[in-house]
């Protein structure tokens, strides 16, 4: 049991470990490649007080370092889904799972939008994590639309239980996928159906399946826990970084705007600061 | 007329400072001596994203100089008063008046409580600034509360005009004083009258005057700007920063808890920015 978890590793999740290990709490932070995100292609940064004349991949990297002096576990896993527990939060990658007393949500924001009737359908047929759902379909069809070369493993995973498994490739790179993966180069444009999905219209064909699977690199943050409330599509926070949902806290983009560094890095403070605060009021209960 | 005048050279109005020129607006910055502050005594600083191991006179220098890459305006002066003028603002210096179209308040927090009675009869004998004033002291009898000793020179002004001026001295130096001026080491307790000031209470005697004068470093903002909305003495500010006054914007230690840097220079940034925004609002009416 962690005192924190934190989704993100940009500068408000770096920010929040950070503030939460000074005050000696134990920290896991769930993070993607730094070399693959948005701040690591920013050519020129000038609005970070202190570093002046910079660039995204050098602050990311001294941000890095920062939070390297500490003992901050960092993994590179996929949170795909996070349940309230009593007390505390478990947190779903692909292959394990976690548990914390209190949830930092530092997503940023997600680079793409849900197709249409994709939302409707979650958890009725869409899914974001074929291994975990995988055995639901045995001998039934299924669809992957993946972003990510990674979702090649889990079409090959499913080949071995579906009855069809069409793999819809929305990336450019050799595939190395199982011979009776059906692979289709077609933009996907709507999940159709009636109680659940039955059908993913993509731009010529329309496929006829039982589940459709989404494969991206971030998972948005209303997909990952359920209840979390919104405002304009950023998450609803009070001053303290307080989400609608005792002990989850958000800070960075996902909050909203500005989108710039130092306001998250403020805000993943204010919510490394809230959590410590948060967890401190637990023991004493 | 400046677009955007701030109040205060900390993390906050230094960050704020920084936003504003990115975005091509003209910036003047009142700030004590960077010296003086808090944060330059701060011996050890680790929570920063960026900066491990750092101490606050070695992060204010940074700061300082990345804004001075910017052609920023700052002036070591205190701004006594602040009028809502149509447009804009008038701020009011000892000397000279300044006028801008947005205001950023980033004082910090003051480190004095104001005496009894002090707020009460602000404006009806007592104030901050006593060649301001002065000329309404003619042949009259004032005292001067001093913490700094820029103080004695207010004094030897009064003394020119005033029928007795008394100076009570709340530092330990070597005083300047011309020959009539009464000077009384005791601390000061209370500011009585009826409808005005009338009585400095002091720990050992009771001064009968027409007008007290409280000098200090910092003047606390609900003493600068009238109207101003305060919530359990931190400055109220919705998530964009602003205040409940158009056009005016606070950040950092003064709209409240946690009084950190990060966290000042995040809002620092999105005042300035929220500024900007404001100012490029009024362009276009």
């Amino acid at each position: 049991m962690y005192d924190v978890a934190i989704i993100g590793g940009g500068p408000a999740g770096l920010s929040a470990a950070l503030n939460c290990r000074i005050r000696n709490k134990s920290v896991i932070l769930f993070a993607q490649d730094p070399k693959t995100t948005d701040l690591h292609k920013a050519a020129h940064m000038d609005n970070y007080l202190g570093f002046p004349n910079s660039n995204g991949a050098y602050l990311l990297d001294k941000f890095c370092q920062h939070v390297n002096n500490y003992d901050v576990e960092i993994k590179q896993e996929k949170i795909i889904e996070i349940f309230q527990m009593e007390p505390g939060f478990t947190l779903a990658a692909k292959d394990d799972v976690y548990n914390c007393k209190s949830l930092i949500l530092a997503t940023g924001i997600p680079k793409f939008k849900a197709i249409k009737g994709e939302e409707k359908y979650l958890g009725k047929g869409v899914g974001y994590c074929a291994t975990c759902d995988g055995p639901l379909y045995k001998n039934k069809k299924v669809a992957i639309v993946s972003k990510i070369a990674e979702g090649e493993k889990e079409a090959n995973f499913l080949a071995e239980l579906a009855d069809i498994v069409y793999y819809i490739p929305l990336y450019k790179s050799k595939l190395s996928l199982a011979k009776n993966v059906k692979v289709l180069y077609q933009k996907p444009k709507e999940v159709k159906g009636k109680l659940k999905a039955e059908e993913l219209v993509l731009e010529k064909d329309v496929l006829h399946v039982d589940g459709v699977f989404f494969l991206r690199e971030s998972i948005q943050p209303s997909q990952l826990i359920a209840g979390l409330e919104f405002n304009n599509k950023a998450i609803k926070v009070g001053k303290n970084m307080a989400t609608n949902i005792e002990g989850v806290f958000a800070a960075g983009d996902c909050t909203g705007k500005p989108l710039q560094v130092a306001k998250a890095v403020g805000e993943g403070q204010i919510a490394g600061l809230s959590a410590v605060s948060y967890i401190d009021g637990l023991k004493t209960i």
